[in-house]
């Protein structure tokens, strides 16, 4: 990538650089956590957001909290490591990667200390930066290998729609959905992308928007209603979003706006795509009935900055998410390759021999 | 209706009263037109729109600049007329019923000079206020028409949604696509309005969401994108929007995000209809192929008033309109009656007998 959306500086006395998303596309600035507080503005303030990144930065948060202690006491760092963990938890609490990411370094101190019990204070700094980094490595890998796998999605030539931001500003690599574009992209492919805005946050045209311009891709923004228009005139040779959960069946949550699109695409023979981590699959629920659908305030659709669009006390129906069915979809492309036609059965052996590590299941957005 | 979107004040020497549409929702002022400069105004910057509504507020423009007119000569008179006929014809160039008014007031001062050869200036000027008021009336009554069609698409209970603003705010009467609204909201039947915000220009979230709120509709504003959604949970019983021009198979242009909406309605068997006066079938265009779709700056979807929203000289495409297949119609509803399935030889048949008289084939918006 062009741009790294999140990245430590220096070695365990370091820091943690991460660009300020919520200046985008307006201003590229990046901000420097040297302290968890820093960090915890950063997340619940969404200066990063997309649950992968959220936990890379997480771990490194307990990084950055170790930096603080003193003295050779494994166990009193032991106890700051579970007071920063609580303290960063509820910086997003409904962001089910950045609990994953915590637990793990929580897990790996613990491991380290037992492990080694003549060990000292900067040993243990040593392996937690080398458990974040190994977070943020796997991520990296992930995504790369999703890119790999879903790139045969994008013809020569063609034009491919993409909805919100599944990219390399919510991974610490290149992206979900957006990875095979930079992978075609990267491999000399020419094509073109449509990026729907996605009302009412505006994350197309805000971040997806700006990460395929810093990497030279072309890309023309769209109103989220006019993806229809686009599919009858032939221009969309394949639609790849990505996911928030996944569950046993297929059915995948995803930004509001994404279902609409299957129909779309379905209509016209589109190939439709899903492009996520397999960690994103909840086999505990069955199908989409079951994923609750969070809804949000009115004011995200009633005005826009602090100028009203719509008639004061507008009742607003705003709903964060929809479920599309497995039906519509052409194929769910994970790290560990492409499930085509998606069932329970096939999304069952695909994840058999899955190592079930980073969790995406988050709210991200 | 509670509110009156343009109403003449007075005898001749009176006055135009219109709702600023440019302050809504966020402000309720009326502004008054008492010299063609300031209607010219009104027209240009959008204080008026909606074709209906445009060409009533042309009829009575005429009123204005007979006003300022004096001496007893008819010639001098008529050229007069003409100037200002000319005059307010730049205001808004792409509007077909902004000229179908001028054009109409005009002859009507020529038709009044030569049945009447020894009338003088206060005759003339009391005969262009009656062809304007004709123009008022007559859109008024075929506003209510559509309306007592339409109903029926309303069922108790049901949710209808709607696109854009074809409304009161649109004409001089009680709207198109939302007559039928007003009328079964008249009748005393329950229901409630999904009304689409419609990116980029937000007229249902700045206009349809005010006007059905005024009288007291329960209405509900939701993101584009959010309808299929609805449909899928069985919210919606029925679509109804507006036309800007209907070819004479029955396929239909209106503003873009419409044509999606008819794909989806399909997808779930919910009638989709569009209201709108007979004048706006175009017979000499045999299908929606040959409608061309007028596309318009990128500025309305990359920024919000003075924002930007998207990366700075971002491609963007920015249909005005898109057009629906006359076979994802399942009614076409005008003053005159009830089109099911529409078709050319059904349309045709409607047609008929209907007097070609205000033509609202007019980019309105």
């Amino acid at each position: 990538m062009v741009f790294e959306t999140l990245e430590w500086v220096g070695g365990v006395g370091g820091y943690l650089e991460m660009i300020d998303q919520r200046l985008l596309p307006g201003e590229f600035l990046k901000i420097r956590c040297t302290d968890v507080e820093s960090l915890y503005d950063a997340i619940k303030t969404l200066a990063v957001r997309g649950a992968p990144a959220i936990g890379v930065a997480a771990g490194y948060g307990v990084c950055i909290a170790v930096q603080g202690l003193r003295g050779g006491d494994l166990s009193a760092a032991l106890l700051g490591i579970e007071k920063a963990v609580e303290y960063l938890g509820c910086s997003r609490p409904t962001a089910v990667n950045l609990f994953w990411a915590l637990d793990r370094m929580k897990a790996a101190a613990g491991r380290f200390a037992a492990e080694n019990p003549g060990a000292d204070l900067p040993a243990l700094k040593e392996a937690l930066l080398a458990e974040a980094h190994s977070i943020c490595r796997q991520d990296k890998e992930m995504c790369k290998a999703i890119g790999r796998h879903g790139e045969r999605f994008i013809k020569e030539g063609a034009g491919v729609l993409t909805h919100c931001n599944a990219g390399a500003l919510a991974t610490a690599g290149q992206g979900t959905a957006l990875s095979p574009m930079y992978e075609a992209h990267g491999m000399g492919r020419r094509f073109c992308v449509y990026v729907d805005e996605t009302r009412p946050l505006l994350q197309g045209a805000r971040l997806t928007a700006w990460e395929l311009g810093q990497a030279g891709i072309d890309a023309t923004l769209i109103c989220d209603n006019m993806a229809g228009v686009l599919m009858k005139q032939g221009k969309v040779g394949a639609v790849i979003t990505g996911a928030d959960r996944i569950a046993a069946n297929g059915d995948t949550a995803n930004k509001i706006g994404t279902f609409s699109l299957s129909i779309l695409a379905k209509e016209y023979n589109i190939p439709f795509c899903i492009a996520a981590p397999s960690s994103t699959f909840d086999l505990s629920t069955a199908s989409g009935d079951e994923i609750p659908i969070e809804e949000r305030g009115a004011d995200e659709v009633t005005s826009f900055g602090m100028r009203p669009t719509a008639p004061d006390g507008m009742k607003v129906y705003n709903p964060a998410f929809d479920v599309t069915d497995a039906a519509n979809i052409t194929a769910i492309i994970t790290e560990k390759g492409v499930i085509e036609k998606p069932n329970a059965d096939k999304i069952a052996l695909h994840l058999k021999d899955v190592n079930h590590g980073q969790d995406a299941r988050a709210t991200s957005d």
